[in-house]
């Protein structure tokens, strides 16, 4: 008797592509509710609306009319610095994506080229490689559905970082005019333009993997296996689209704020966000290209590619022989719960409670997380019910391994939980409510070279626990469904991604609110209410790299198990010279990767620092602020420095597996995707961690909440100063080289696994002729 | 027909020991000649030589009368301050033995514990685990022979720490006094005494461990594995020794150099080593204790480590069971042909030139490196063909392999070849010499934080080429002889340990010089050379350190296959759930233990500075030089702290294995092994370079000796501030968590393969009970 799932196979087709709907649908809504608040000052004959009539949007009476929501000024000079913003990023994500593009034609025609000729190019069926007495598509198919899926994967890549940006550049200015009425508004326009993002990624990511699968279905019928190997297409396309966004967001935003701020704040001795920095646009537009942009695409990649690399694991188990669809489409279904889940979650902090004070803040956002994983936890357990067989049969490297449908479901409770343990740690030693940040700050009393040690031994330690968190994730879920309860628990990690990245995105959100304020020349209040948003934006970003770096290093495992087993290897032996030398060479990748993008962030803000400097001393009266900057330029610097310097470190990333799998064959591969995997989570995880701890520390002596942050202040003391070259320091690690280094992980695994048959059958060719 | 080496038994019995009776013979008479510089003054009757005279101790007439070379005071008060050294450096090392001896006897003990109850302390017999028919010593005698063998090399370790750092607090004041004559005299007085340390060290841990065996194979006659497996202790008691002298050291020496710099160069404004920071004489110590004695701890530890796992590995090939004993010390030969090479090599630096410039001393160090390579590959040739049969039988995991004399003879080579290119590209960079550090330098003129970004960045960098160096070298020598291959590589690359430590104990004794030079009141002219004398010895010691990470690394290799041989398990599968996790964790423990020591140093540099700006404000006069500071509290302080702090670290290193072993099992412990070993590697070679690059870029600006240079200094300007602040966060990078990070994984290496069999037996608990 064969089990199969509760749920019927119609009952799936329409509920997976239901939620996503409710998902999209709640998105717009939000979307509908942060547009209320109006950017345009209605000086013609409405009088119902509008800032300029002492009401806000929503029809409450303003508390604090002493913040100047009648100046119909300040509103005018946000609409317009909103515009700039927008119009910078537009244009540098349009010049970016011409490039992107031109590397996707060109990559989707190596991938058709290098798996086509897997087989020679032959148009006839084949045995399948676990059912020997059925036929299969040829390669030839599998290449070209495989280039299909890839460039699909890409587009709804860029689409999403695109939409994330445009949201975002849509609520900044938003959020600074909610400001004036009280941290809890601005709070909540910050938050739904998250959620906004988060919904809108997360389902339409969904939506259109489930729209390709079906369509697929209609050419592959039976052969479910050559249907999920053309699937991973979709993984590959919206990781690689994620690396450029990424790499070149990273370093346009580090480019910008580094320069801004070493001559600005320490040079100049200017506040932060000063409209008379010629980089202070250019420092903006980077929060939205590269914390909103290439985060985006960096989390919708992992969620395409767990998808992948679940369902690809998947179509080889029982799900596949059996045609089990809904049990075949579990990973799926987990998401639409999630989107789900996420919904509810959302109304907690929109609806349910009110944000009334600075110190709510952080807790509100922390409890999205709590609420999500909790009902997240039930939500997993109604699936794994319904949509599984009792008992199915998965393999596992040649063996067969029977799994029940309860292990299954504590395979992504485990990833799931994982995720908040990651995310508490993250804020742990990022947040500077705790003991680690405040140490690295009173550190600063002994100048910058202790901080930057203590900065550097934090983010050391805070590997510790996220890895061993990591680990038991693994051995559960390895031990219980082998490389399938791998990738089920990366897709449990990210199942909650809706909210996620709500709270992700709300910190760049919040900092163009506050750079948006001072631009405006609004009053100290309004900024320090921005920057308290900001501040606990600081964490989130940290919590969500922690979760981008956990999944990432799941996901990467699964897909490098399913690597493996496409390439028709069984052991990955570390004591074999092949497989040694590639785990040596693949723990270095990262360093190596790293060392591009540092290098580059500080090439970059160097130029942009000259720029400025000239500005500076070239333009009478910019600063009495009497002359307005030359912003484009900057703007152009940025642009032109990460465009050019993100194609080298793209390239190392792109073309390793390629040449390893080419020159050196399928095991070296394998070792070097195990090396840089083990590597490069920890040096992702200490380098974010140990950026948002200087971060924050420079942020607790500026605030000077506590004596002891009084004792270290104020603003321009020594201690000050320190903390301002940690912060500098930091940028580059957490938002340029860290993040991206989780891509390139995942991108390579991925990248291994659409091109494995090419290696096993073509590889490795300098050993076969030595 | 069974072939044998070439070499009668006899034969080898004598050349070995008379090798290093040799080198030791060497040493003492570079020691005399040391000796001959006076550091009395003679104020008696005799005027037959002395300092006193006008005529150097040679007997040259002295060029630069104007140097003052007959100021009686000076060399009185260089005499003072280096008794002061010499006592402060002896009481520390006295204390830190006091705690080490401690561990030693509780770890003695576990070892005898632990390896007698493999076989529940039976004192019967056993057969032989590659040869069933013959019999065995029992586990008993393996664990007291053990015992004894890591006591042995626990306490050769500590003499080699000890008596190398009495060289150098010897010389450190003879060189700064030879100083004055002209810089190539001081040079040879530098170097000579690092051969001193580099000879004695080498040839005394070559006549031990030749003693031990010849001791040990009274009992263990036949039983050749047992004999070796017993050995194996020896390189496990010089590593956990080499353990607390580079940590302990390494705390000492850098929480003395930033407490004083920070305090001293930033906040008072005086110079280096200016006899008014009351934290100069521990500095000092510091160097000697830290750079010295732990470095040579270190290094001894990498050479009995390599020579025990070529030697375990080689008990089980064709030579232990032919008992071909010249075969079978195929390790020790080369080791006794390697003291051989250097000794010629050195007299090229003492006897064949002579410094005559400051831009001589790089070049004269640098073919130092080049002449011993050159030289030792004919050695080893030499080695090879008599001391090898032409072809012998290894054992692989299980499988059988055929070795060739020649592929041996490569195998060696490639390990040598493989130093000489990881010390070039060191040198490269961290030499100001060539454009990276001058990079670096440039990156000042933006502040601090542009320097640390851009260090940071070349130390990632510079890993790249040593990565791939070590990969090809552990791809050729395990291709051609397995793990064997790998042991004599690591062999290969220390055989010129003795002039690797000669010009890396050079560094710290030239940098002595400069501080007694500052602290005697000696004229700028001197410290000027000394400074040159130190910059070449910045660019030595990172050499040194790339050596001993690239053995440190093929070393790992091969203790952790010795280990898997002897745990009896085949293969280490990355796709196993034990080994993966023990991979990703393993991977994390170079972060934890970095962690630990940099914020211990941090932490003890922050007392330091604490008490420095203490005297400063209480002691009256101190500033204007009128009044002495306290030197010895700040010398308790140090020894203190980097007693107290040096535990942590310790006890990670040394009970990781114990517990992963036991709890579970050897197949994570493997996991384990290989990621602390690929993931070590990368953070130790990037940790050192970085923190020599800033120092040298620190030094570039200083010396000013280019226009770019000029640009950017002189002290005191912004960028030279900025240089400083690189220069203190690269103190504990490069000479506290760096290089002990290759202790860590050698010695987990090592551990682990002396307590192979009680892990077999006993270890996995958790997993057996799961």
């Amino acid at each position: 008797m064969v089990a199969t799932a509760f749920l019927p196979e119609l009952w799936t087709e329409i509920l997976v592509p239901v939620c996503a709907v409710v998902g999209i649908a709640f998105s717009l809504f939000q979307w509908f509710i942060v547009s209320r608040v109006k950017l345009t000052t209605d000086l013609g004959a409405s009088s119902s609306g509008g800032a300029n009539n002492g009401k806000n949007s929503y029809g409450d009476y303003l508390i604090e009319e002493e913040e100047g929501v009648n100046d119909q000024s300040v509103v005018a000079k946000c609409a317009e610095i909103q515009t700039a913003i927008s119009e910078g990023a537009t244009s540098f994500l349009f010049t970016e994506y011409k490039y992107v593009g031109v590397f996707m034609v060109f990559f989707a025609a190596i991938i058709f080229v290098f798996l086509g000729s897997v087989e020679g190019f032959s148009t006839e069926n084949k045995p399948c490689t676990y059912d020997k007495d059925r036929t299969c598509k040829p390669a030839l198919a599998t290449a070209a559905f495989s280039t299909v899926s890839f460039v699909l994967g890409a587009v709804t890549s860029v689409l999403s970082g695109f939409l994330g940006m445009k949201i975002a550049t849509y609520a900044n200015a938003r959020t600074t005019l909610e400001a004036r009425k009280g941290v809890g508004k601005a709070f909540i326009v910050a938050f739904r333009s998250g959620a906004v993002m988060g919904f809108l990624l997360a389902a339409s990511g969904l939506l259109v993997l489930y729209i390709t699968i079906n369509v697929f279905k209609i050419y592959y019928g039976d052969d479910w296996e050559g249907l999920f190997e053309a699937i991973t297409g979709y993984g590959l396309g919206g990781s690689s689209m994620a690396l450029f966004g990424r790499v070149g967001g990273g370093i346009y935003t580090k480019a910008a704020d580094v320069g801004a701020d070493l001559v600005g704040k320490i040079e100049r001795n200017i506040p932060e966000d000063d409209p008379r920095n010629p980089a202070v646009i250019a420092d903006n537009v980077g929060d939205n290209v590269g914390d909103i942009a290439g985060m985006g695409s960096d989390l919708f990649g992992s969620y395409a590619e767990s998808s992948c690399a679940a369902l690809v694991v998947a179509s080889i188990s029982s799900f596949g022989i059996n045609h089990d669809f809904t049990a075949m489409c579990y990973p799926l279904l987990v998401s639409s719960m999630g989107i789900l889940v996420c919904l509810i979650t959302t109304l907690f902090a929109t609806d349910f409670f009110e944000i009334k004070a600075v110190k709510e803040i952080e807790p509100a956002l922390k409890n999205q997380l709590i609420i999500s994983t909790v009902i997240m936890t039930v939500g997993i357990a109604i699936v794994s019910w319904v949509g599984l067989p009792s008992s199915f049969t998965i393999f596992n490297f040649g063996a067969q391994k029977v799994v029940k449908n309860w292990q299954l479901f504590l395979c992504v409770c485990v990833g799931l939980w994982a995720g908040l343990i990651i995310g508490f740690v993250t804020e742990y030693y990022t947040s500077n409510a705790y003991s680690p940040v405040q140490d690295v700050a009173d550190s600063c009393r002994t100048g910058a070279a202790t901080n930057v040690i203590f900065g550097l031994a934090l983010g050391y330690k805070s590997v510790i626990i996220p890895i061993f968190a990591i680990a038991i994730s693994i051995f559960v879920s390895f031990s219980f469904a082998a490389m399938y309860g791998v990738a089920v628990a990366a897709l449990g990690m990210l199942s909650t991604i809706a909210t996620g990245l709500a709270i992700d995105a709300y910190g760049p959100i919040s900092d163009n609110a506050g750079g948006i304020a001072e631009m405006a020349g609004m009053s100290h209040r309004i900024r320090e209410r921005t920057d308290a948003l900001d501040a606990a934006g600081n964490t989130t970003a940290a919590i969500g790299k922690g979760f981008a770096i956990g999944s990432a290093a799941l996901v990467s495992l699964a897909l490098f198990g399913a690597f493996v087993s496409r390439a028709g290897i069984h052991t990955v032996d570390v004591l074999t010279p092949k497989v040694i030398i590639g785990l040596l060479v693949g723990a270095m990748l990262p360093y190596w990767f790293s060392a591009m993008t540092m290098k580059s962030v500080g090439s970059a803000a160097l130029k942009m620092v000259e720029e400025v400097r000239r500005q500076f001393n070239t333009i009478p009266g910019l600063m009495e602020g009497t002359a307005k900057p030359d912003y484009a330029t900057c703007v152009k610097i940025s642009t032109d420095a990460s465009i050019k310097e993100m194609i080298p470190p793209g390239c190392l990333v792109m073309l390793t597996p390629l040449i390893v799998g080419f020159f050196f064959g399928v095991e070296t591969l394998s070792g070097v995707l195990a090396g840089s995997l083990v590597s490069g989570v920890q040096i992702a995880i200490s380098a974010s961690n140990t950026g948002g701890a200087w971060d924050n520390a420079k942020k607790y002596i500026e605030a000077g909440v506590s004596e002891h942050a009084k004792s270290l202040g104020p603003k321009g003391s020594e201690p000050h100063k320190a903390a301002v070259i940690g912060d500098t320091i930091g940028d580059p690690l957490k938002d340029t080289s860290g993040p991206s280094l989780n891509i390139l992980i995942k991108l390579m695994a991925v990248e291994s696994l659409v091109f494995a048959p090419f290696f096993a059958t073509h590889g490795g060719i300098l050993f076969k002729y030595l």
